[in-house]
């Protein structure tokens, strides 16, 4: 049994999902984990993670418009020091996840067909964003 | 230390919360773990994951009811395509789980006394839906 | 490898966000473990997890007042025998987290600089919650 760490940058400018199902893979492949347990990590409370379909590019769209309607940029907030788009990112957040954990079986991930793993960026101006990877898991097969 | 997966498949026949949590809890108990974790992962953007009260059945008519009216079939949704159910199926993966974690002590899931695991299916016809079961631990008891 | 758990007790004085990073953090240094994953699991279905902003208070006033008004207790609920909290406190459970887990690297949870972690208590009257601590991992560092 073993277990490996990383650390992922995301560069967001501005608002919606951002796509990194791949550099996820390709760490894990590359770690050469038969069977195991990948837990992805977001260390910002103003930016979420999210499994969503990677296939028709307007439902993240539709994502990001229902996310803005849900916790809008003109509601009843005390906190709004740090601009309009602070409090919904807080909201937003609380309401998809910060950590996803996915097993690996045969060396791979056990994503759906149409499962993409997604950065949601809630801020309107630039960040920086880190992501931790976590994976535990044994070179051999699984039984 | 070892690692158990499992596939689980369930048959899906309309919107609604499906509970299996005496599948996971004896497939647990057969794998001989005393002290481990046992992640359940959802493979689909349409159905998601949720632990809710298993004792009074008016409460997951009440939680159907509510995301219904949260994500309805009537939004401004681009995303059309494939149904009316769609969009709102996958606004509602996003607003709960795909992704559970349980600590394993003794045996058994220290799941609460009120608390079953649950598919929660958003999509109006049948569906065969697969659940990933993995579990890591120790087959001697915990310290 | 190794594996500890333990139970932490939080009692509740009504509906809010009770942080408890300091309680995880000193168990998690006690455990020498390096590199790991630590998981938290509420056992409720009226009280839930949230990793928020821990520096202004103000955004844990937006975020109660958030979900008071997401999930009212004036909703049109069939399940309203154990009070007009309750059935509120499933949806804001369903809304939010039951599970957390969270990378050890270097001895240390990986949260980010604001990154704290609460239990989000949904019920008006006092409650003894009892959240479940595991962690896995190696006492060695990570490669």
């Amino acid at each position: 049994m073993k277990q490996s760490v990383h650390k992922v940058e995301i560069s967001t400018r501005g608002q919606g999902l951002y796509e990194f199902t791949s550099t996820i893979d390709e760490w894990v492949v590359r770690q050469k984990i038969q069977t195991g347990l990948l837990t992805v990590f977001c260390r910002h409370t103003s930016a979420s993670l999210l499994i969503q379909e990677n296939a028709d590019p307007t439902v993240r769209r539709d994502i990001k418009a229902y996310f803005d309607h849900l916790a809008p940029e003109d509601g009843p907030y005390i906190h709004t020091a740090e601009g309009p788009d602070d409090m919904p990112a807080h909201l937003k957040t609380a309401l998809t996840q910060v950590q996803l954990s996915i097993p690996v079986i045969n060396g791979n991930l056990v994503l759906g067909t149409w499962q993409g793993v997604y950065l949601f960026e809630h801020r309107t101006h630039p960040h920086r964003r880190e992501i931790v990877l976590h994976l535990i898991g044994d070179e051999r097969g699984n039984r």
